[in-house]
């Protein structure tokens, strides 16, 4: 078999841009050169020749010989409009925009379709899990149940610290931020946002459905309280941002919200920047994969993958979205037990099916008790910040 | 695309084949039925028709509308035989069976070139996890440094037991064989021969290299004794049988040996039936797949992935075997630390590079060294019941 021998246009020099760089430069099996780089910021210090960089992206879209645009920049709409004009372009697209792909998921399959480009996003859910590649060409039938984990390397970063070190959220946070690790605006990782938008992405390779973000429930980790931890230790639980989609017959459930964990369960043993994924089938039942979720070569890597597996003429055939049940919907009928910590006087209990718990005293109340997602979801107290809410698992 | 419907000619309806046919019956979206399935003894009951059922394999192997042989026989050579058979006679094949794979590699090799016809084995390595599909695919530059984990469900099985549960080898074995999970004769299992087998065909799809069985070192679990144990759990490691290989430039190495797990480990948590792979690469870093790695369901679903691959014309490319460098050699130079427990007197000291511990008691003897692989493997103690060695990871 002949291998293609490909020239990359890239959009984005920041931290996974210069990682590809690096990991392209050892490659020497993947036959791809970088032909031009579109950035935004001229003027900085960048670790290769000028002549690479351009501020004008049609240098990149319209160039023949690029057939690769290699997107890597962090703004969604920017990135979108720069995807679909390479793909009417007649160019392969990679990508490791998470929030560009969830959101844009009907257009993109529309893309890919009507001008027969492939389009590659391997690294835009949990970087080095090779998780959409096994989803599209392993768990390629209808055996499929569930797909959960921990697809956030900065909050599962900032857990860590908690539990293992005692630390309050604002104290890990503020190291985190000075260190570089979280973003100076670290809303979309700590309320569980971007997991979110990785679980759209995974429900499309998983199950053929598409679904908007908006349309799952998240909840994140910035109200997770001293107390709360507290709670964790004396039962044995350590706690992570979960991330989870079932599928049962037509319906699917998905949300993403912080879940204690057994410390039986090896999800437990994820620590750190490591994500890990969870799928269950009816019949190989559960499988892990655990690696690097976040980073500068862990992401490159990734995307080298796309990049090499474009030289076979490699594309995602979205088989479960074209093959299977057209069906499907998503519900969020489905009732969860939860532990809410509440300050009194709490408003909420009528929204619950049953409560198995309840606790009171004068560093805080709790309750554990079973409530419908939906009720959870658009109750009236869900929006206090003096309320936590933690899934069982 | 348009997926092809295939017609199944198996052989073997032992635990796995019963597995797949459970598990054909599920998948619906896998357009695949069984034809014909040669036994050896057609008087046992089945759980389906008789009518599909032969003894004369050419039945199947010259019947021009099976056009997948599905290979699920113990006797390796019959299997050889089998496989090679069918593929001259262009039909496509699926085969679990290790021993064959691994000792049969360069004749498969030439017989799918030749014959241009597809030879699918994920269920032969590591059961539900889909290793081979992941180093073909996505691991498929030359970034990859090593491979290693469990790979045999047996013996962690039996390891488990015997650290869980503080009982003594030979009882655990007993208790395994009564149960119908160890075979009867252990040898394959318990002497890591097995995993070796995995580890040939992982060393083919990681790095390229084709070795032959006996050219690896193993070591098994059954002189693991009770002061060995003891000695894991003073200093806080579990023990785990380990097949690993490395590359480094282009020398591999690998070997098969029970092996000290630190706690923190991800590999400590793997326990029972379950398997795991670590793979390493320059930049991803460090990856782990958890799996089942045994049992009729997860192999039969893994020999379900590679008939549903088979509808969309898959096969491996042997990818590395083909493009990278081919001067790759197995080689058994490397120095590894080992602890062996050993009766007095013992002859081996001048053996070791170096000895960094050293006890003697009433209760038995150990020392810690540096030794060559080479010289472990040719010592003349190495075969002394008495002694046992365990590898530090």
């Amino acid at each position: 078999m002949t291998r293609n021998k490909l020239k990359l246009g890239i959009f984005g020099f920041g931290c996974v841009g210069t990682g590809l760089y690096k990991v392209l430069e050892e490659a020497e099996s993947v036959d791809a050169t970088i032909k031009k780089i579109c950035i935004k910021h001229p003027d900085k210090p960048r670790p290769i020749d000028k002549k690479y960089f351009t501020t004008d992206k049609n240098e990149l879209l319209y160039d023949s010989e690029i057939g690769v645009i290699v997107e890597l920049i962090d703004d969604a709409d920017a990135a979108f409009a720069i995807v679909s004009e390479a793909m009417k372009n007649g160019k392969s697209v990679v990508s490791a925009n998470k929030k560009m792909i969830a959101e844009h998921l009907p257009e993109l399959v529309k893309l890919e379709k009507k001008y027969q480009v492939p389009l590659l996003y391997e690294a835009s859910v949990c970087a080095s899990i090779p998780i959409i590649r096994n989803l599209e060409e392993y768990y390629d039938n209808d055996l499929l149940t569930s797909v959960s984990g921990i697809f956030n390397g900065s909050t599962n970063f900032i857990l860590t610290k908690m539990i293992h070190e005692k630390l309050s959220y604002p104290v890990v946070l503020q190291e985190a931020q000075a260190k570089g690790f979280a973003e100076s605006d670290p809303t979309l990782d700590v309320e569980g946002i971007d997991p979110k938008y990785k679980l759209c992405i995974i429900l499309f390779h998983a199950f053929g459905l598409i679904t908007k973000p908006e349309s799952i429930f998240n909840f994140g980790i910035s109200r997770i309280s001293d107390f709360d931890l507290e709670f964790a230790r004396q039962r044995n639980f350590t706690i992570k941002l979960i991330a989870r989609c079932n599928k049962n017959n037509n319906e699917i459930t998905g949300l993403c919200a912080p879940t204690f964990i057994e410390k039986e369960n090896t999800l437990a043993h994820v620590n750190y920047e490591y994500n890990g994924v969870i799928l269950k089938s009816a019949f190989s039942e559960k499988q892990l994969m655990i690696g690097k979720g976040a980073g500068d070569k862990p992401t490159g890597s990734a995307v080298l993958s796309d990049i090499s597996a474009l030289t076979y003429d490699y594309r995602y055939e979205n088989k479960k979205y074209i093959h299977l049940n057209k069906q499907l919907k998503l519900v969020d009928t489905k009732i969860y037990k939860v532990y809410v910590r509440y300050p009194d006087p709490f408003s909420g209990f009528n929204d619950f099916d049953s409560i198995e718990e309840q606790y009171s005293s004068i560093l805080g109340n709790y309750l554990i008790g079973h409530i419908c997602l939906r009720k959870l979801a658009h109750s009236s107290w869900i929006n206090d910040t003096n309320i936590n809410v933690i899934f069982f698992s």
